[in-house]
């Protein structure tokens, strides 16, 4: 694994296959210790500054719990008043004032590159933690944490994503990192939702099979894990297109009967009505899981960038 | 007392008069380790969250300072965001993600009911911190642990509770936990806002002397404390039927001195006029200390939720 | 130095120059400790509260760090809870309550006065941070202590005041400070904005030179020190003034290159354009590490109040 002390966490194509493997060993050792003892002290003293200019409680708080539980502290802004500490401040002028304050910054932010910038700026590492349509790395970091360990393996995987591949930040940064692995991928969506022809071609370029179709439960049948994601409304012009794929992309206890064949899900979470609660108590339901790893995944990389890993 | 390891804290009537003595111990025994160190370390290491749904920035302050007292971390909702990470999902979801995050959840939130339906859908502690017209046991819990600091003992004590008795969940719940004391209650209250039907004959069938009264003065004079809550405005259909309540239940010096006995005086706070400022220097007004007994019941609370205390 | 132990901070004029000496060797102290180890216990178990009646997340989040930095805990109101939780309250009441939670209060809030109002409310020390027009002592401070660190001392020291010296809160404390070390003072603002009479006459009473003009070019050019300051559009009836004073107060790289000589740049942040970012760089740009200095002057003041400086 590279050396990630002082570094930014930026971009999900700044880790090579090695560096994912350090980063999941890391987080593994965390969450075997967690089980151990209570409380761990590697970050003590040290202080995580959060800003937060869109609101993303989840991803907040997983940063929140993953700091406390190595011994640090946290400080932050919420949504409502980031908007007003920027209020004709530059984004570099922020970060520089609280760089004074904290040894790191996660920053969310809804301007693609924001994050890049806020990097630029300060002398302390800087983690993306959504910067527009642009990157969300922690995120694609903890999804294969949890297909590794759901799966035991990253290799010989065929993974069908679903929903939305036009506009969801996740598929597009988890596909790429799952390149590294030589997966085969399903990417199963909506024709005006397809995964967006640089993505797949990029793909195809470094020999990863991909099939694309609008059949989830082919694409399910033939896979190992299948990562759902939101369609949200608003992406569609017409109404009425919108009603129509909805319902045939939900996931639930009768599409799983008609599978008969066992399946590991994933979603990002939150979850509208794409999965259905009776689908919650079937064994191979991750996505809850998913968010508990996402605290060890974001301990792995608080602790690499302290240079503690 | 009954081990409280991993239990939800929910209503006030899962307590035994053992439980809450029990629970007043533990209570007392952090208040006097506070007086010799600064320092706890008990819950090291272990995260609440707070989930607020609605404002209560009293309670949530008293919570966090408890779990911090104890050594813990926090980590939280406030209402503006949790409005925003409940948009379109479920409640039952978004504790159970909190729940990956936390070691255990206080939640707030507007609907009767809901702390329990958080409760089912979490394996972690779930402490109820209101809900709607519902419960909030921790208040009803550091009522009791004042009155028994206040005046030495829970036994053979008269106490007047006045002001809103109809809506007033404080005092509902407060009833309640007295009458495993076989106190003597007053009700004072105008007809409008007198105590639930329900409630007045079930401490009856328990064996609880309770007279129900318009005269402050009177039920004053035969108690060894008063529990005063606040009139709302909003509760009155006629505003000028409100004017003529509001004046009668205001407890000031003047009242103290046609008194002529001393007397303990609660209020859960805040309050608006019902007593005034020259009641505050007088001994038997413990509202504020009210307020810091609130933190060392949480402190036991947690303590014996997490199988410390 | 005074003995602050519980102490209220509330105004600048409440040092004397050995109580300025003792809380620069503090935070000097403070600042080389952390150079040496991550992580301070000297407040362990202490809890701050912070309650901010108007939004100041910069000072906020200062004192979150300097707490945390000395190994106590926060609990906290922002902006939009504070006022939730001073409806129909009185801000006695308010901090009253919160006293019973915490070991100190920090208070940001809008009202002259209200600093005062509440550290006569309760028990434990209370440090203004900043009440409307009024003071904000630890600003006063870290300007100082910023001042003393660039240039090595505090006497015979020439500084320029640049901008808005009517309202600014943070010129007229600092002016006030500098005036115990025999500072000269230059005062450049246009002339609707002048430092106000009386702290003109009060400073020349005290024997202190005090020079006024519009000319930044004159006033820097015999100062070793330039504190700008942001001149707020709001303050002009006349628009088409502002324009015309506004281009005048603009301290960027061509000004620099006239000046002919080093010197120290100081600013309260946030800037907007009256000092340009390719100043940045400049070896005398100090308004960045004024915030960092911030942190440790706040921490000598925390630890003064808790007797542990």
């Amino acid at each position: 694994m590279g050396n990630f002390k002082g570094k930014d966490i930026l971009h999900g194509n700044q880790f090579s296959r090695k560096d994912i493997d350090g980063i999941i060993n890391v987080a593994s050792g965390f969450e075997k210790e967690l089980k151990k003892k209570d409380s761990l002290t590697l970050l003590r003293g040290k202080i995580l500054a959060t800003l937060f200019f869109e609101p993303s409680t989840r991803t907040r708080l997983s940063f929140e719990a993953a700091m406390q539980r190595l011994g640090g502290g946290v400080i932050g802004l919420g949504s409502v008043e980031s908007s007003s500490v920027a209020k004709g401040e530059t984004l570099a002028d922020t970060v520089r004032t609280v760089s004074q304050y904290a040894d790191a910054i996660v920053i969310r932010h809804p301007r693609t590159g924001s994050a890049k910038e806020a990097a630029d700026a300060v002398p302390i590492p800087v983690i993306n933690a959504g910067d527009g349509t642009g990157q969300h790395p922690t995120q694609a970091l903890l999804d294969i944490y949890t297909i590794k360990k759901e799966l035991g393996s990253l290799k010989n995987l065929t993974i069908s994503m679903v929903g939305d591949l036009k506009y969801g930040r996740t598929v597009h940064a988890l596909a790429e990192l799952l390149s590294l692995f030589q997966a085969r991928l399903y990417f199963v969506s909506p024709l005006a939702l397809r995964m967006p022809e640089e993505i797949t071609s990029g793909l195809r370029a470094k020999g990863i099979e991909v099939i694309e179709t609008e059949d989830m439960l082919k694409a399910a049948s033939g896979s190992h894990l299948i990562y759902m994601t939101r369609i949200q409304k608003e992406r569609f012009a017409d109404l009425s297109e919108y009603e129509k794929v909805k319902g045939s992309y939900v996931l639930n206890k009768a599409f799983l009967d008609r599978l008969k064949k066992k399946i590991t899900i994933l979603h990002p979470l939150p979850r509208i009505d794409e999965i259905s609660a009776d689908v919650d108590d079937y064994p191979g339901a991750a996505y809850f899981r998913q968010m508990r790893n996402g605290v060890f995944v974001r301990m792995a990389v608080l602790a690499m960038i302290f240079g503690k890993a």
